[in-house]
């Protein structure tokens, strides 16, 4: 038990990488808005529930808060400009779907618009929120998740492999690259028939 | 407002990609564990704030529960075999560190030993703690952070990107691949001074 080669740093933000997702919102009659959330994750796998933290000033935290709803819209490297535009200009004083090109779409679950050109939209409703100090974590349920059929191959699998996605770490985003394995392969048998690979079928 | 090919799926878990994470933890006068954690991320910056999403079947659960501490040790392509392991395997009758020669080293602030083969280690103490149905979301503040000095350049800035950091997408591990962008970029002037940059400092 010894330490070799570490420095003590204070406390920081230093879990990456992480998702970087554009959270849709919207209030009735009021024109939709996007706001980009790194500090977002999978919270718990039945019911499917997630969390975002959003800081108080932002445009969108007023608006989650009144109406208690948002679709989050996964980052493809397509998006990834749009992504970061979302997350740094205020909906006070800009149109981001419009400025970005982007298109609302109807979710089928909530009243806010989900973004059309996102291959995955996650539809959610909060069901409880924690102020913790600069952010607010805002604990929603999934109701129902949108993908684009063409990542949905003949078997009815979706390809997310195929969509590009975003990660964000320490300030930079980053596509996704090199597969590494699938989950459960450091205990799969070398001649295992196919149902092995059912054991690690993403359990988490 | 027209929804194009898009597949209205029942709500799950589709938020991806999100980390993948080594928790170390340890009773006392008991062997250390580690479990692999994909529910995982930041949720609030200042302080700084993290939480971890475990099944009160595993293993470290209750050991989490009894000591209220655990380090957050960031999983590269070179323990993506010991973070699937680590998922996959019961601390119950598994020495993890000894299977996966990992090398339990001394954490600051916390009792439980960090992964020393880990470049990143989050010392963590829980604040609180939610029952969300297959999960208990533990919310945790970071107490210090542990790097590998081999990643700290003659700036005394920490190479993030040199890590070869490791995502969890869909039932896949994904080494990270392309840079993208910095945080800010799409706002960036094209001939801007080096301060322009500061604007966009990685704040969430």
């Amino acid at each position: 038990m010894e330490n070799r080669n570490k420095l003590v740093w204070r406390a920081g933000n230093m879990l990456y990488p992480v998702p970087a997702v554009m959270v849709s919102c919207q209030k009735e009659n009021e024109k939709p808005n996007i706001i980009t959330v790194a500090w977002a994750g999978t919270v718990n796998s039945d019911p499917a529930m997630v969390s975002i933290s959003v800081r108080p000033s932002r445009f969108s935290h007023e608006i989650i808060e009144a109406t208690g709803e948002f679709v989050i819209n996964l980052t493809t490297a397509d998006l990834v400009r749009a992504c970061d535009f979302c997350g740094v200009k205020s909906g006070r004083d800009t149109d981001k779907f419009k400025e970005m090109h982007l298109t609302p779409g109807k979710a089928e679950f909530v009243s806010c618009p989900l973004i059309e050109e996102s291959p995955v939209n996650i539809e959610c409703r909060v069901e409880g929120k924690m102020d913790l100090g600069t952010h607010t974590m805002f604990i929603a349920r999934v109701l129902a998740v949108q993908v684009d059929e063409k990542y949905v191959d003949r078997s009815g699998v979706l390809r997310m492999d195929q969509m590009e996605l975003v990660s964000y770490s320490h300030g930079e985003y980053y596509k996704i690259g090199k597969r590494l394995g699938r989950f459960g392969f450091s205990v799969k048998k070398k001649r295992g028939h196919k149902n092995d690979l059912k054991k690690g079928n993403g359990k988490r």
